[in-house]
């Protein structure tokens, strides 16, 4: 990948450069952040001409790594103010590291309101006016089909739903999967981004492009084997995600007492059954679903923990239907039927707005009275406004601290402005620790505590007490900002958290496909606190402090059953988090 | 006044102390910006139990000192999340004067959903469930009219309105004038603190109190003289403001260019005919007005700005018919009809929400295409939706920062959240200055520098060049804290800034009330200086950085007409004005 391309949409040009120097070691998350801190003013508005977006394929994105196909996404984010990497699955970064391209930039802004799309093949980049049959409104599941009939059928499709193009603040970037469905970099509203430059998708064709080179395919061939085995052996990323999807959590959290429900007013539901992973299977099972059952967000995916979710009559409903929006809807927002939550999944893709800050808004606009609790006909139809958008629907759309104010509430589940996922803070003390302290905001994926707190990988620490906790949401943010950098699907920690050949498995494909000898101490552990420190830096120059390292004060009044538990880390012990 | 009043809200308990002995030499905002830093802890939700409200009168409330009146209210702003001080006319500040009462302060929150009001009167402080029919979206107009029917027509009441019992952040606290019209503590969202203290409403009754004790009352008498001889002998204090109304600033403003317009995108509008203080002198003129004209928005007020404006039959609509809120609707948001304006300032007073905050966000909706540009029906109808409220409703609610996010703009003018008043910083860059460091949020009467750069009062400083701007701002920055702790109104500076005699009558009030000897320098410059200390300190600790004293992007890239400016202060320049 020696192409760094940037498309400036003020003076509509493009340029492709040599990968500068210090970003030839990185990928994905790595290089991101790095560039972010590097280019974009951290005090400049998000939707203004002096943010930029990129887009990176992780260092192994494009090989036969298993899960190496995640696509990095950052700039500095219309949600949280500060910087963000937000990651997908789908085909597009295996077709940019095809086609040799380390990143590609969007700066500037045009005059104007015309939209584009940007066109990227073997020949290079070009721009070109978007169809006005997929704007203004114009869901993403026939935008695909209109730019896959345009483009090609096989073409990688980044887009700007209509969220995006409102700027919404929790707009996300859709990204089209192997099956021509949607996967999302969800968080942070870099939809909006995109939607502010201008651009109404990206789309790549990498046709001519050839295998993406490899130092030592020996090596890397030996090493890969041993690291998809691991994925595969693992009970958790072998059996279990690929049976139940992430919706398996259901059952676990809820067992735990840290399944949040009702707004965060307890840790347990009785309905669990109505919205499990069983559950969920078991459907999928009688409707069989177009014959597709579980299946990966990418190529090469080993893990496979997609569920394609049918309606009665087998028809297609939604797919990356997940633990995080099931829990949101299912049992935060109380709506207790599956179906329901299924086609309010599915019209959060078509409009491209994050599902988790969504569905954690839908809770706050219920307890703010704006909508009726577990009503899941109102939300589809609140949901669909967003697409219009009226008022309600610019509201939601502006993700959950918004409607917490709009409502004046006190007890508004953000950090840093970032609604908090599917993990009770108080019963799981771990995954506290990291919404608190991630430069992200509020983000559960940025280190995964729930891996050793409820799912004893990597060591179990005790969720409900605050002994180890510090040492490990460090510890995996660390570890997660080189796994994000790598192209890497986050759950391959569960095949190798306690397997360390595998761990130096992965050290290894990366050694053999660019001729280096990293140790894991490089490639992981400096690595990550390298990417960290860029982050925390920039936040800082935006204006964060140690201050906004804190959870919403509500969850250390209001103890949270069935254990009964607060959030009671002092700041002192929070800010211990990052002591490197 | 010797009395120190603290109602907890969780223990309806009253408790009257002694004035602890730090207090004792402060007033109006120096004691309730103290206060705050003292007791409210920074990084608390402004919504929840820790947060803290207070009222304190003036040093000099209560006596004879022409326009002393004011009352100041301080707590954590729901709209900035910093510390608020808002200052309001009525009757309140002097009632609680002559009750001996230094300070009421409502902590702690009830449990449920009733609303109380907090009964004064010399035989001390009751909570009494509020009448519910001045619940639920009843207008502050009838709430006045029913509270004065039960409480007598004399007393003094301060309101939480409908947006203040929604808890909306941009909720006011409405005073009741001396003609039972209302005034507005209009700026931070303190209704909202208000309202979620579930007080509704403070009644106070003076009757039985005796005269405010003045240590040595012939000093006094004779500073009062030259004080308020000085006021009436300047043209501005003494004649312009009475006979035009604040709203003689369009004009004066418009002709420097400086007047925005359409949401910040010119300087001078072709309209001011239309909205200028002399047509609404020549309108009530004209119409009579129940036979008042101009009046004053307490007793003692010499200067008399407030204007009685009335419909075509005579008949009252509204008064505090201020220059800031005719420029937000009537320039900024293109509303071309005074009477349009005026009955959307007397709804924006019946529901309570600041009048500037919501007229600067009706211009963003404008901008983001929720709103038709200069639209006055459709505005008016907006604005009722807020005491519903529909969504629309809370969205302006929430403020001038929330609105812009919801349209997904670039072109917000906020500072720490606060909508951006009616002076535009590029053409008049003194005010500029004010916006960014004020820990009040943008507010233009922190440091009034229109002063110095268009009315020439206090020494004219060229309003298109940066030269004396940091100092001046800095200058009128520290002597605005020592007036806001007066209970003087702040345009008492109009007529003593070039008057040093009557700058020192002004420390011989204090002086004469309270058997001290203090100097200008103690009184203003130490006093002012110590108060704003105590704000940014309360800020920091809240997680606020130099990087939140900026102004908004899009002021440095757009000129604005007609001297086709940009702002051109470095941040290096921005932070020499907290340099003490």
């Amino acid at each position: 990948m020696n192409k760094f391309i940037r498309v400036d949409m003020t003076t509509m040009k493009v340029t492709t450069d040599e990968v500068p120097d210090k970003y030839v070691g990185l990928g994905g998350r790595a290089l991101t952040s790095n560039f972010v801190a590097d280019e974009v003013k951290p005090t400049c508005h998000p939707l203004g001409k002096n943010n930029k977006i990129i887009f990176a394929p992780g260092l192994l994105s494009g090989t036969t790594a298993a899960n190496s196909g995640r696509i990095s996404v950052g700039a500095k984010s219309p949600l949280t103010g500060g910087i963000k990497e937000s990651n997908s699955g789908g085909s597009f970064s295996q077709k940019m590291a095809k086609l040799g391209i380390k990143a590609l930039v969007i700066e500037g802004m045009p005059e104007g309101d015309k939209f584009y799309i940007v066109k990227i093949d073997i020949n290079g980049v070009t721009i070109e006016e978007a169809p006005t049959e997929i704007l203004g409104g114009c869901g993403n599941y026939k935008a695909i089909e209109v730019l896959s009939a345009k483009y090609g059928e096989k073409v990688g499709i980044a887009l700007a739903g209509p969220a995006g193009e409102y700027r919404l603040p929790a707009a996300n970037i859709s990204f089209k999967d192997p099956e021509g469905n949607i996967r999302s970099a969800g968080r942070g509203g870099l939809g909006a981004v995109m939607g502010s430059k201008k651009i109404k998708a990206l789309v790549i064709d990498e046709t001519g492009a050839g295998a993406v080179p490899i130092a030592d395919p020996e090596k890397f061939k030996e090493a890969a084997k041993v690291f998809s085995k691991a994925l595969l052996d693992h009970p958790v990323s072998g059996q279990g995600l690929a049976a139940y999807g992430t919706d398996v959590l259901i059952n676990i959290l809820n067992e735990a007492g840290g399944l949040p429900a009702k707004n965060f007013t307890t840790g347990r539901i009785d309905w669990n059954d109505n919205i499990s992973g069983e559950t969920m299977n078991a459907t999928i099972q009688e409707r069989g679903g177009d014959g597709k059952i579980s299946h990966g967000c990418h190529q090469g995916c080993v893990m496979r923990c997609s569920q394609w979710y049918a309606d009665k009559n087998g028809k297609y409903i939604t797919s990356g239907f997940e633990y995080e929006t099931i829990w949101g809807l299912g049992a935060n927002a109380c709506i207790k039927d599956l179906d329901a939550i299924a086609y309010i999944d599915r019209e959060m893709d078509d409009i491209g707005i994050d599902s988790i800050e969504t569905a954690v808004a839908v809770a706050t606009a219920m307890e703010g009275g704006l909508l009726p609790w577990g009503d899941g006909e109102a939300v589809l139809a609140a949901v669909k406004e967003i697409a219009v958008p009226t008022p309600l629907g610019r509201l939601l759309g502006s993700g959950t601290g918004a409607v917490g104010n709009a409502c004046g509430l006190f007890r508004v589940p953000v950090v840093k402005n970032q609604a908090i996922p599917a993990y009770d803070p108080r019963n799981i003390k771990g995954i506290g620790l990291t919404y608190a302290t991630t430069p992200m905001g509020a983000d559960h994926t940025s280190g995964y505590c729930i891996a050793n707190n409820i799912l004893s990988i990597g060591g179990f620490i005790d969720p409900l007490k605050k002994e180890g906790q510090v040492d490990i949401s460090r510890f995996l943010q660390i570890g997660t900002a080189s796994i994000d950098s790598t192209g890497m699907c986050l759950f391959v920690w569960f095949g190798i958290a306690d397997n360390p050949p595998a761990i130096q498995a992965l050290v290894d494909m990366i050694n053999a496909q660019y001729g280096l000898s990293l140790t894991i101490q490089d490639a992981v552990v400096d690595l990550g606190k390298a990417v960290l420190k860029a982050e925390r830096g920039f936040n800082k120059a935006a204006g964060f402090t140690n201050e906004h390292d804190r959870l919403p004060e509500f969850f250390e009044y209001e103890p949270c059953a069935p254990h009964n538990l607060v959030w009671d880390f002092t700041p002192e012990e929070i800010d211990e988090v990052f002591n490197f």
